[in-house]
């Protein structure tokens, strides 16, 4: 079944290993005369690519995307758009020791389990680095979204036990710093805790938070479809993370609700809410305010100390990878929840499509 | 498109609204010989329904279940279950004076604004009665894992800012008290919290978490629908959820990889991991540990305080809410995030199917 | 898996046996704000149902609609419609003999083999009662057309070796006879025909002719969901069908290029073609001419004289059957055509609003 | 929406057009541990590709294959397999003239009526090209069909007026000439009014026939992914095919129902059929007999010859396509309707699975 497709009508899919020729993706569903700015797309994977800094893994690519198909004379044409990524500098004998280990808090043991199978090498599928797949698509749902002013911005929230303050969110800041926080000084100390991190030969957690700005009134499907729904879904599909909440989050819990309830009051714009711990979303649909969501990443599971663990005879032993990883994932995985959102944002935006225009010519 | 529908190879689609003739719900890929037990979906229906003890709404509803099709004998057939479930204490004047005005923090809004129409009454389709047929195909989903041997069990672990210890969760008394704590003298002070609540005319938030034990090692499929990417989707299609969080969770993003990690061990069922950070989840399948996770309510936006909004011309208007309500929802949510995580799982157990047999087969 | 559920943006799905409680849909994906008329709804069923003249089973359903669900004030609001239609006149013991054993050119052995279990009471789910809740769900989709002023109409335009010739079609002539011909001396020689059969206790085949007028250019999709493919499923999944063809058919296979194809030419309402040998889907997509295919009915496979056949032992027997049924089934499959075309032709011209808008818009 | 996209659990998304860089496929659903033999896709490949004999397109492509993930050490490991055909002989200048014409009884009005926009190069996604993409697809269904000891035949039955008689099959001789005809006389027949069409610069139509020989009972899902149902659907989405009937098919409609009726009897391998007009599928099920069908192909609509047609501007125009083109194409369709074959029957054999364990573990 497809479980490597995301997306109803903005539907992609998502294709290869970590070691393999090549990653790339599918988009089904992609409508006609879109401008597909290539070096858009391009500039998009350089953010989340490898190598980018000192604080990142040091493997080499380049993650140059090739169009294969779905695009003339730079447009969309309503057909599949391929994109793909070769994969270059693939160390694959970095790996060859983990044909029968099986890595802490890695997916080795799963894979194996269930399939009775698995390309080891780098992870294989497993692999962040399938996600380069899935900024390429991520970019060019950005460019639908652009052309209705939806914007979408993630930024490093939290670096271990390093959080930001709450109202210290500059947007220009954010490509600025490597670590891609939006706030120039609290980037030096998330940089500075990785380094430490990478030193001690350990790795840190994170949070994410995402903002949607300009998201019209409507999008997203009740009941299991709702938007909150599905952002939820498009994250936790990212590999490390452990948690999702949105608006008010678990923080909700704790208040009343004579407290928490939004408001309603006219707005130059229209019908909008006084404050907005609902994230933008009521009953699944958007309502026009800002969405804003966290994303908890756990510390990465690559870490170059030596750790226990059993081969796959179920033998204890002691393991030392050798592979080139990131100490902490959240600045190259900004991209990468940007990209998600955007994807879910723009499925909602065409399914929104197939009712309303019915509705008005009725 | 289908946003009723959910799950893929146990695939259900619900309908109705609170105040129309039925709700009810169809599973399409039910497999047959399951012997359907028609008591049992009774009686996990009589968990969640309304006016089951003094902190719930006091709506009358049997919620009887009928089942019209899928089941000869005693068994599913292997065609398409129809369960529906009758409205009956319907009080629709109650909320006639809604039918211009949007409650703060409800779904009004957004529904007039996509739809250009909406079924006023109780909700409508964004009531929570929805879930009385999501309870019901959960207990069929319950009734095929179960003879798997997996149990799932969730229980209140947070009412507004009281929360229960860790360690102090004993099953057998979740069904002992009213609040469904699994620990008595907690439910004490959960039950007092939403008395006084109700006194205020105010409402509570609260977290329920959840435990799938027995889970086979397998389950879940990357890269998209890893089993905690479908977890966090099932949980925030939930009415009033604004969090998930599986394993370590949010404080993942606190702790050192070192820490975090769960080492790899020889146990008598097999490979096992010591610690489960993981939440028995991990690269998105099952590792065969308990699976566990938290999902966070937000306090009910329905009060009995009067409260400043707008109606549907934009002007601003004090609102007094008449109809029955609960003061707190995690009472009555608990059989909710049971079924949503039994129909998570069935599907997955059956998603498994489709390799497995082939495999073996090679 | 989903295999009672047609269609990606309208989507039906349905269920119920013969002689269960019910039979009936869900339709997720309804557009908001379309007038539901039942009364028309109810008439597509009385054309349908049984027992409606002389040449027809004499099963006595009066086949009345309720709609559960989806509709307020008469219109519909963008949530799933619920239609059921109760079974009344089952009468199942004249079914009893047929617990252990297969009729010949029915589905009691294939489900038997498949399920390891059947409802054999009437056919069960193979019933053709089935087909109640696609016409119900057509109706709602001919109402969408409707707006649009896209008409279907079928007809029989065969019963066994008597053929109506091409030239001789009235619309206005096909609900005037109880054979569903579009010419009135035709009509007779069909009914006498069938009369024949019947009395001879053995049954006809025939086909039906469908035309669907005033789609507009531009349906379908290729590669895989042609609007051609679609209709030959939706055909194809009509019990007793063993043949689609569209345009030429295969008449086409015995034509050359030069005679098949068919020219462009500019027409008062745009771009038509000349002949219409395409049938109005040329490359998967609708051209704006008038699309129109031909569908093959075996001979109903239940008849009065005694067959021989195995029980579910594989013993020799010999059977006789007792239900009801008719001797030949085309006057009241040409709804069921109608109903199949009709989902088929809304569901693609909903997905046609997903790319046009943004198109459009861009 | 997924319109590029086939099969529910054996999934197939086919990208590509006719003179862009490559077109290929990506497979999500394909079971671990096949063995993937890239020799085989590779020689299903040659047997569709152009320029293979004199009576073909001289369009010169090797349709080389690569895989580019999913197979790991020869073998699938559960992951998506992407495979890619470039395309090399791509003489888009021959198609230049095409840019503002409407080809008869050719997609390019309607895509551009669809879209808006339409690679006109070599009949872009509309050309038969993408369908190479389906033989790769197919040949790795057809490795997993081996498995179960499924085979699937498919043969040119008819070219034009001529047709082989029913009881001249014989499987040896359909690769020794190049119409695929399997019988030797018949063969020559039919190259010879193939070599005519073409020097009357003009196209031919014909019938493939294809069986399905020891497809096990069960496979096919009631009701509306009957395994005849979606066989049609594949069919109809293979360009220029106009019908469709299995078993008896339209010869059925002049049958009677004593005369058609398969009597079941008690054979050496369980229970069979006597007579096989059921086509060895009954009520959508397989019934363990031989499945079998004929598929209609138009005569090709690129014809040497000038044509009277429009330009973009509705203009009459004399059109004169220099393309290379085929004069017949059933020979080349030969492997494709068997990978569409295998793809559906693949497909049902996953789809199979999800209910059969679980019954026989109940």
């Amino acid at each position: 079944m497809q479980a490597n497709t995301f997306g109803k009508a903005f539907s992609i899919s998502t294709f290869g290993e970590s070691h393999g020729p090549a990653v790339g993706v599918v988009i089904d569903g992609c409508p006609p005369l879109v401008h597909i700015d290539e070096s858009f797309i391009q500039k998009e994977l350089d953010r989340r690519k490898p190598g980018q800094s000192a604080i990142t893994t040091q493997r080499s690519e380049d993650d140059q995307v090739e169009i294969l198909s779905g695009v003339f004379e730079g447009k969309s044409t309503g057909q599949p758009i391929c994109m793909m990524i070769k994969n270059k500098d693939a160390r694959s004998k970095d790996y060859g020791n983990l044909q029968h280990s099986y890595r802490p808090s890695h997916a080795d043991f799963v894979y194996q389990a269930k399939y009775g199978i698995r390309d080891y090498r780098g992870g294989g599928r497993a692999s962040a680095r399938e996600t380069a797949a899935r900024v390429a698509a991520g970019a060019v749902a950005k460019l639908i979204l652009k052309q209705q002013s939806i914007d979408i911005i993630a930024f490093v929230k939290q670096v271990g036990t390093l959080e930001l303050p709450p109202d210290e969110v500059d947007y220009s800041e954010i490509e600025k710093n490597i670590v891609r926080c939006p706030n120039a000084s609290m980037a030096t100390k998330f940089i500075e805790a990785i380094d430490n991190a990478r030193r001690e030969r350990d790795s840190l957690g994170g949070t994410i938070s995402c903002h949607i700005n300009n998201c019209p009134v409507g999008l997203g499907e009740p009941v299991f479809d709702k938007l909150d729904a599905d952002l939820a879904k498009a994250m936790l599909s990212i590999p490390a993370v452990k948690g999702f909440e949105i608006g008010s989050g678990f923080a909700a819990t704790k208040m009343k609700g004579s407290t928490h309830n939004d408001e309603f009051v006219a707005k130059e714009k229209g019908i909008g809410t006084r404050t907005n711990n609902s994230g933008g979303v009521q009953g699944g649909i958007s309502n026009g305010e800002q969405i804003y969501f966290n994303v908890a990443f756990k510390p990465v599971a690559t870490i170059a100390q030596n750790q226990q663990t059993v081969d796959d005879q179920g033998n204890s032993i002691e393991l030392q990878v050798k592979g080139r990883h990131d100490p902490c994932v959240v600045p190259r995985a900004v991209p990468i929840v940007e990209a998600m959102a955007a994807l879910v944002v723009c499925d909602h935006l065409l399914r929104h499509n197939v009712y309303t225009r019915l509705a008005s010519g009725s």
